[in-house]
């Protein structure tokens, strides 16, 4: 019998709104904390600096608390770093993300069984 | 503070292959069942003959054993039914499907609460 898998997607919307937080805003995050800096942050990320300002922007409305605090200006153009509520929600979407990995073992496993006893 | 609700999407892929079973899919099995021909279900879901044969083919290839069952000719140009084998995968989709939408509603609370925590 072949094998199977399950996959998936996952993220967190605003209830009634859009989209709030999913894996490209999280590498986002990460790359802003990581570089200091959006412009860098998007660069790494082959996106436009006028999209990751549009996305820091709607983190920082969408979120509980503001995400990322950005300074303007000065040599290299102003930085960007983190706040708590930033660092807490990458913290909190890395344990979403990995209770979901061990929700997709769990059901491949499941399925696997379930699909291995099927008759013609 | 602003309501946040965890979101997905969920599937399965043959091992090391592409996608074998996903919402789509269930949904043509459904129409087949319920009209009784491949035609007919393609129609009803706006997809072309062509594609649903595509799709029907790929089922039974891909399956432990084949879910559809289609005869050629007569009146009406034949019928298509599923076999218990696509019985057994609708029912084991919709329990998979179920269990998905729990394990968002639990993680939507955890988020919930989570967020709610979240200081500047």
């Amino acid at each position: 019998m072949p094998a199977y898998r399950v996959r998936g997607h996952i993220w967190i919307d605003r209830q009634g709104g859009g989209p709030f937080l999913g894996p490209g805003r999280i590498a986002l995050l990460q790359k802003i904390d990581e570089l200091g800096s959006i412009r860098a942050a998007a660069k790494a990320l082959n996106m436009s600096y006028r999209r990751a300002w549009r996305h820091v922007e709607a983190l920082n409305r969408e979120a509980p608390s503001p995400l990322i605090i950005t300074s303007i200006g000065g040599k290299g153009g102003g930085g960007a770093t983190l706040t708590p509520a930033g660092y807490a929600v990458l913290e909190i979407f890395a344990r979403l993300e990995k209770s979901f990995q061990r929700f997709l073992e769990e059901k491949t496993k499941d399925i696997q069984e379930e699909l291995s006893h099927i008759h013609p």
